[in-house]
């Protein structure tokens, strides 16, 4: 066993429904960035028999235990409860915490009841856990597992304002003191536009990683996110990059930052080179320059769209000719090419973005069916337009073809070829 | 031990914190309406260990496991091949299931690659279920469990659009020829915009409903959904649903059905009358015409959006006179009135909404600090424009600006007076 951590999230309201439980992902996320290892995560509801269940079972497989819940006034509290059964510990009144509660109340003008005062009672033998947001302390208890080694456990309310700051600010250090010589993983992490995650696994694969380099993917549509741990005193972060970057290669990989979104990526870029931008969008309507102004700063690059749905405003606003959309159709290279190439006049703007496809469900045909798009880019150096197609739901259309379009901006912004024409997709 | 359903999350994102689990939430909600209950929810990385480790305490204490994730392509992918051990059985490629999922990449025109045949795979004895949304079908498999009590599972795909559709339409009613005998509850839903939670709490609260009656809220920025459930056999529907309807106000509820967007009521709004319509953006930058545009068959009714981000294009491109946007400034009713009156006649629509406003969170003043926004609506009848503040993150001013808007609309067509103007929001 190492040194995993499961979390107890303890509520009936968690498991028919009504709550959403948000506290087990919050303390993955902030153990996780202390390299700190959750194993498990178990809900259970507000039940003695449960409860005690559930802690044998972390128990067995974990060398700490984080409780969330169960720790306020009402009968349906069972928490401290619980857990002194299982220990097999008398509850007994914390006088520090006790007269804390009294206070809190007292400053609050609000009257101390006595079902309040079971909120100062804890478990022989463990120690308090200050709770500065709220009226119910932690806890938190050593104890040797089945297998005789040291454990511990700390409980909280699931309140998450109260439980997020006693996490940061009482667990997270205690937990850490218990760690020496515990080595904790080294994270590299790739965000990914273009390929698909079978392709982008059968990359990785190639590589033949050692087993002790845990590999994880996750499709966050369109996007796939990779994520490699390690242990940091067995391999050179910068040598195990530049092999999953070689793998992968580089140009389908926009950040190396899992905070950091897509469009982001771009509005940096464009900032750093002052290039300013518009578009000219169809079947996205607005979808493009909605994604290209999510960051605070757009105006200095974002001067405006013209998206025209119905091919009399493409002809009118767009000054796309009527005899293009006649011989070539409102969905077509030829069209992309005048409505980039006019947007950018109009507008006034450096590099001139424009789509316009079928994004369905209805409106396909056999040559052109539902998931064909063409996009187009004009800048000083002259207009190119590319056909893809991406077979799917209406938004899944929609949103893959924006962002294919940024990634064509991206692209061009950083000397990188465009992707490859794909009438037909391999990218679903 | 009663009939507990017992459900397992597998997947290592879940446990470092980067995805935020919301199958589970959702399956519990499902079970609960239809009158089953949820005991425990484990969650475990993919390791096949731990996966194996969670099924055997999982079964110890349930009657129905179902499963979430684990079934892609990838050899992070374990959850078959867990089962398959555990229960001790060779894993079989289903004929059907392998001639179905090369259909769908034949379909989509993609390349089938060896790593998805694993798709076609179950474990011996298993049943099949039909995945209607995607590459990956799931399976439901009998057995006995430890105290030679009749038990099963069901394994489906972790996306969630995908899991919804399977856990609706093949696992409960499965469930459910299980469990003969026991009432499910009935449902009444209301999805809000405009009113913040606390306040719908309130209003719902003084109907002083029976304990019987399970009332839960769930935010969806800038949603509020709410829903009732009740014995059937205990109240009338319709009357509770009028009883709510007249505490909460009419106005305020968009649909009574879950499924529907916000946008798509209005698209079935414009659809039935007739209208033309077309949107002059700022802030919002195509948003608004970027929601109008969700549904398949906008096209009859949404013409075009001309984003104005620079006040240079707002003069040039929607001829906002400049000393109109010298006296009153960018952001003002003034210029929204312009930009929709004027955007009206150059896209040709019969409905013209316009909007400007700061979504921050740099550009704030005193007078217009960050949140506020001006919309406008032009139509036949003439413009009227109107004053909001809404505070808070980037994102969220954008998104709750182009729902007020869209909100705007909404209340024309349907002859609601629009919400009052706040200059100074109590919404947030």
């Amino acid at each position: 066993m190492t040194y995993d951590i499961g979390i107890l999230t303890i509520g009936s309201e968690l498991l028919d429904g009504r709550v959403q439980d948000t506290n087990a992902n919050f303390i993955c996320n902030e153990l996780n960035s202390s390299g700190l290892n959750v194993s498990i995560i178990l809900t259970c509801p507000d039940n003695l028999g449960q409860i005690k269940n559930s802690l044998s079972y972390l128990i067995q497989n974990c060398s700490h235990i984080i409780i969330s819940g169960g720790l306020g006034p009402t009968s349906d509290d069972l928490t401290r409860e619980a857990v002194a059964e299982f220990f097999n510990k008398p509850l007994k009144l914390d006088q520090e915490a006790f007269h804390y509660i009294k206070n809190i109340f007292k400053n609050r003008r609000r009257q101390f009841e006595p079902s309040n005062e079971k909120q100062a009672l804890f478990p022989e033998g463990s120690t308090v856990i200050n709770n500065p947001n709220g009226t119910a302390p932690g806890f938190w208890m050593e104890f040797k597992n089945h297998l005789n080694m040291n454990a511990s456990l700390s409980s909280l309310p699931g309140v998450p304002g109260e439980l997020k700051a006693m996490i940061s600010e009482s667990v997270i250090p205690k937990l850490k003191t218990r760690l020496v010589g515990i080595t904790p993983l080294k994270k590299l992490t790739f965000k990914i536009f273009g390929l698909p995650e079978s392709v982008v696994g059968a990359r990785i694969k190639e590589l033949q990683l050692s087993d002790d380099i845990i590999v994880s993917y996750r499709a966050s549509f369109p996007e796939i996110h990779l994520v490699l741990k390690f242990p940091d005193n067995k391999y050179d972060s910068l040598d195990l990059n530049n092999r999953i970057v070689a793998a992968i290669g580089s140009e389908w990989i926009f950040t190396k930052d899992l905070a950091q979104s897509f469009e982001n990526t771009i509005h940096e870029l464009l900032i750093s080179k002052g290039i300013t931008i518009g578009t000219a969008e169809s079947c996205t309507a607005g979808g493009i320059s909605n994604l290209l102004t999510n960051s605070s700063g757009a105006s200095s690059y974002f001067l405006g769209s013209i998206n025209c749905y119905s091919n009399q405003l493409k002809e009118r606003l767009l000054k796309v000719p009527s005899d293009i959309i006649l011989k070539f159709g409102a969905v077509s290279k030829n069209t992309a090419i005048e409505m980039a190439n006019n947007a950018r006049k109009i507008i006034g703007c450096d590099i001139a973005l424009a789509i316009t496809g079928i994004a369905g469900p209805e409106g396909g045909t056999k040559e052109k069916p539902v998931g064909t798009f063409f996009i187009a880019i004009a800048s000083i150096e002259g207009c190119s337009a590319y056909h893809y197609f991406y077979p799917g739901s209406r938004a899944r259309v929609r949103s893959y073809a924006s962002y294919m379009t940024l990634d064509l901006l991206r692209r061009h912004l950083l000397n990188i070829p465009p992707q490859i024409e794909s009438p037909i997709s391999q990218d679903a």
